[in-house]
This record gives C-alpha cells, sequence and structure tokens, in this order.
C-alpha cells in the first residue's frame, strides 16, 4: 500500500510535512529570471524553465527532510503546453531523489472522464498494443462533488498500479463554508457525508499502518472540523493545507492526529519556497534561495514537533 | 456579453446543439490510426496527432450547423504534453471557423490557483512586460465545491476578457446524488444551493437576452431537478449533457427552456463524433465519419426541435 510508503517515510525522517512546488513568476530570483529571459525572451516556455530551474534546486535542498512534495498544477498548467511539460518534469525528477510526489489536480468527472484522469495521471495509457505512463504522480488530489461512480476509476488505479488519492473534505480557504458547511436533515454538515464517504471508499486499501490510501484534504484553519472528521475517520489519513501564510498553527492540528501522533501531512508552499523573500531569511541573500527553504522546513520541523 | 453571442448563434442556426469532443482512440477510424501510427509509432504524440486531424474533419463538416463545441481536457491530457498541445490546438481551430468553445475542464481550487487556471484558460498570462493567451477558449466549467472565493478569479475575468463560465450544478452521472441531492435543513438539496450561488455570481454579467454569462451545468438525466432550477434561475443559462448515450431525452428538456424556447444549449459527444459506429449510419463506411458526425447533428437537431 503507498500509504505505508508515506507514514514509514514521515516516521523515518520524523518529518510530517509536504513542499508545496507552487511556482509564481514575480517571485523567482531575479538573476534566475533575467538569465533565462535573456536566451529564451519573455516567453511561456522560459518561465517554465525558471519554474524548473528553482523546483529542482529546491528539490535538492530538501529532499533528505521532507517524504514529499506537492506540486500545484495550476502554475503550470496556465503556461501551456510548456508548463506541462515543466510539472511532468518536476514530478519525475522529485521521484528520482527519492521524494513521494502529490500531483495537487484537484480532478473530477463522470466515470469516463475520470478514468482518463486517472489513466493519465497515476494510471497508465494504452496506445494499440504499447503501454505508456504520461504524468505519473504517486498521489493525486481528488474533487468529490459529482459522487461515487466519479471516484470509483481511481479506486481501481490506486489498486492496480499501488497509488493513492487525497480527496476534498474541509478545505482550507473561507469559501469552504458556502457548501462544505450547510447542514444536512440528519445534522451533519456536507464535510461530514463526503467524510464518511471518503472513509468508505478507501475500506479496500487500508496498509498495515492503519491508514488507507485513499486520504482526505482537511484544511490547517479548521482545528475542530478536523477534530471531529479525526474521530470519524480513523483510518484515514489528512492532508492539511493552510498552515502558515494561510493562518494554520501547530496547535490547530493537534486534534487531526491520532494517538499514535500520526495520520496528517501538512503542506506548506510559499512559507517555505519563498521563505527568502521573508523578514526572517533575508540576510540568506536570493542566490541562497534554496538554503533558506530547507532552514525554513526545518523550522517548521521544530514548530511542528514543538 | 459572450453569452449574448451564444445565444444569437442558437438563435440564427436554430440549434441548441453543442458537439462535445472527446476522442476516444480505439473509436477512431483505423485507417487514420494506421496511418499516422505508420509514421510516428505508436506513442502519445501519434495518437494526439489522430484525435487533432479526427476532430478539424468534425469540426468541418459542423462548424455552420451548431454554435458551439465542447472538448472535454481529460482526454487530451492523458496524452500529457502532447495531448495538452492537440487540446489547444483544437481550441484554436475550432475558434477559426467561428464556433464558440466551451472547455471542459471543471476546475476548482483556492483563490491564487483558480486565478492560475483562470489566466491561463479564459485570461491572460503576463510574463514580465509581456503578455500571453495559453488556452484561449470561450467557456470553461468549473466546480463549486470550494466556495464562493474560489470561483470569484473567473468572474472577474469574465467580466474583465468577456468570456463565460459553466459551474456544475446538477450532473447527469448517478453518482451525482451522493452529495448534490443531500437535502439540507431549510429543505433544499445541495444542489439548489449551488444554483443560488450561482445566480447570485452571475447578477453582474447579464446580457440583452436576459441571461448571464455565468451559467450552469445540469443533467438533461434530471428533468425534475431541471425544472425546478429553471424556476428559480430565471436569468441562468444552461449547458446539459446526458443526452443521447447516457438517455436523456428531448422530452426530458422540456422544462428547461424558457418560455421564449431559449435558455439550454444540449452536449452530444459520441452519439455525434461517433455516430459513424452505429448501425443507422453504418452505411457511410468509416471514411465518411465526418459526414455522418454532421447527419446526427441533423438528426439531434429534428430530435430536439420536433
Amino acid at each position: 500500500m503507498l500509504i505505508d510508503k508515506l507514514v514509514s517515510r514521515i516516521i523515518d525522517l520524523d518529518s510530517p510535512i509536504v513542499v508545496g512546488l507552487d511556482p509564481r513568476l514575480d517571485k523567482m530570483p531575479q538573476k534566475l529570471r533575467d538569465e533565462i529571459f535573456f536566451v529564451r525572451g519573455k516567453t511561456p516556455e522560459a518561465a517554465a524553465r525558471i519554474f524548473y530551474r528553482f523546483n529542482k534546486a529546491i528539490i535538492d535542498h530538501i529532499y533528505d527532510i521532507v517524504p514529499a512534495v506537492k506540486p500545484q498544477i495550476a502554475m503550470y498548467e496556465q503556461l501551456g503546453v510548456a508548463g506541462i511539460d515543466c510539472y511532468i518534469k518536476t514530478v519525475s525528477y522529485a521521484k528520482s531523489k527519492g521524494l513521494l510526489v502529490i500531483g495537487d489536480i484537484k480532478r473530477g468527472d463522470i466515470a469516463t472522464t475520470a478514468e482518463a484522469y486517472s489513466h493519465g495521471h497515476i494510471g497508465k495509457i494504452e496506445i494499440e498494443d504499447t503501454v505508456h505512463k504520461a504524468f505519473d504522480e504517486d498521489f493525486i488530489t481528488v474533487n468529490p462533488y459529482m459522487g461515487s461512480d466519479s471516484v470509483s476509476p481511481y479506486l481501481s488505479d490506486c489498486q492496480k498500479y499501488g497509488k493513492g488519492i487525497f480527496v476534498l473534505v474541509k478545505t482550507s480557504n473561507k469559501g469552504s463554508k458556502d457548501i462544505q458547511d450547510l447542514i444536512t436533515v440528519d445534522g451533519l454538515p456536507i464535510y461530514r457525508h463526503v467524510g464518511n464517504l471518503v472513509s468508505e471508499w478507501g475500506n479496500d486499501l487500508i496498509g498495515e499502518h492503519g491508514f488507507s490510501s485513499v486520504c482526505a484534504v482537511v484544511g490547517a484553519t479548521h482545528p475542530e472540523e478536523g477534530t471531529i472528521l479525526r474521530e470519524n475517520m480513523p483510518h484515514t489519513f489528512f492532508l492539511v493545507p493552510g498552515y502558515g501564510a494561510q493562518g494554520g498553527t501547530a496547535k490547530d492540528l493537534q486534534g487531526m492526529y491520532n494517538p499514535d501522533k500520526l495520520g496528517i501531512i501538512v503542506n506548506s508552499s510559499r512559507g517555505i519556497t519563498e521563505a527568502f523573500h521573508s523578514e526572517e531569511y533575508k540576510t540568506y541573500g536570493e542566490h541562497n534561495f534554496a538554503q533558506a527553504a530547507r532552514d525554513a522546513v526545518l523550522a517548521m520541523k521544530r514548530d511542528l514537533l514543538g
């Protein structure tokens, strides 16, 4: 079970941290931008090249202290073909360094379409009698709004190829209340219903650590909801965004751990990769952006583990 | 307002039909496959090339009888970079023939990420002091699960660039009941709440035909729900999937029109593009797949308009 690999790496490294690789062009080091724009012009291809060089340096500086990275595909997809190429290369490079990759793609569609997403991202595609991999992330994030039949293709591929998914349950943003917090006639909010579905979907994919490869996304910004979800989803592993920049603190995560102090992996994106822009790491200089990222991970680790 | 252009084209052509371009490799004409695999090998690049050649022929045969096409990005994305390139070229070719393009991407994410999707798909991306377009669809489909702040970046770009979105409200698949049909304490199912949000989001984008550029996806397989939604969303235009292959009939659509017999555009994908495989169009031969598609559109038009 892939979830066992993730939990083992968290235990071995004592690091329930995933670094979000969500590059923003205006936050890239000036020297890196100048150098690549000079050669390639101010093009989407150049921007994608800058992202890749940046990601590679970040990965080289963190691969031995975190179990996973989480590239957000939107940041790449906005650049079109060159961006998708950069996303795929980032996934591949991270895996070559032993990192697990959570593709933050939040896809969701009806059965045959979900199958195409699943085959492309966590399965295999067949071209006549040949077999190919397209994206090949380890885990992907999935949107549940369209219901069980929109998720089942991913479950098949999780079984078949030893992959995993994180389903949106209670997201970190303020607007998550608009639909996810609506209370149904049985007194439960929507996110609890989704949580119950996620538990069900994961029943056949529970590994030796007691967690399923069908996981949930639960925002650090909702500590109470997270605590209730943990109580009701003992076998579900949580990906927790919203720590740091969005306001979630180490204290907010306490109720989301299980009694063994396992069960979550906490994401930080800008707080790590853009640390070199912050007051705290200013003295590093922008050429040391990757070292600043490493030290920001170590600081986050101290903060989380107390 | 872009929605006016869509409604006008529907009126002019007397054709509330959008053709879904969701190519499946095993359904492509054998001769087209053989020819391209021979030259390019059995690769994702070859598959993408086959899709593009197929789409181009379909578009050439339908651009004068339908207002829009709807490529489903998953079918392309599964092929990786080559697939995304094919998707973008398909969008561009359809637009060059005067078709409106609804990019069926069903994206949904928190604000900064939604902004990246929006800029890439319906807005513009800035690379230093230069401006580029990546996907450039006219409309895209959007998933509402993450709430208002996850949708607002698209609304800004709809205003700024004269684009539109279709938000999932009640989807055509069976599993749509799992979350969308849950009843809240005020007696309304979730899809009604989402419908109300969509109406609200669209208030500032209502055009001269009385419809907003913020539209809804409502499955043909749910005639009762569609009728209730129409009554409660008089200014919302509906994209209606689920006609034909999924079981929706012309009769099921009656309650979704407004009193002027406007307000919906009905999607058919396989029913049109794969018509040449059906019993009805078998005599055409696979080399006439595009002519079969055209005649299937005309048959659908007769069926819808009665």
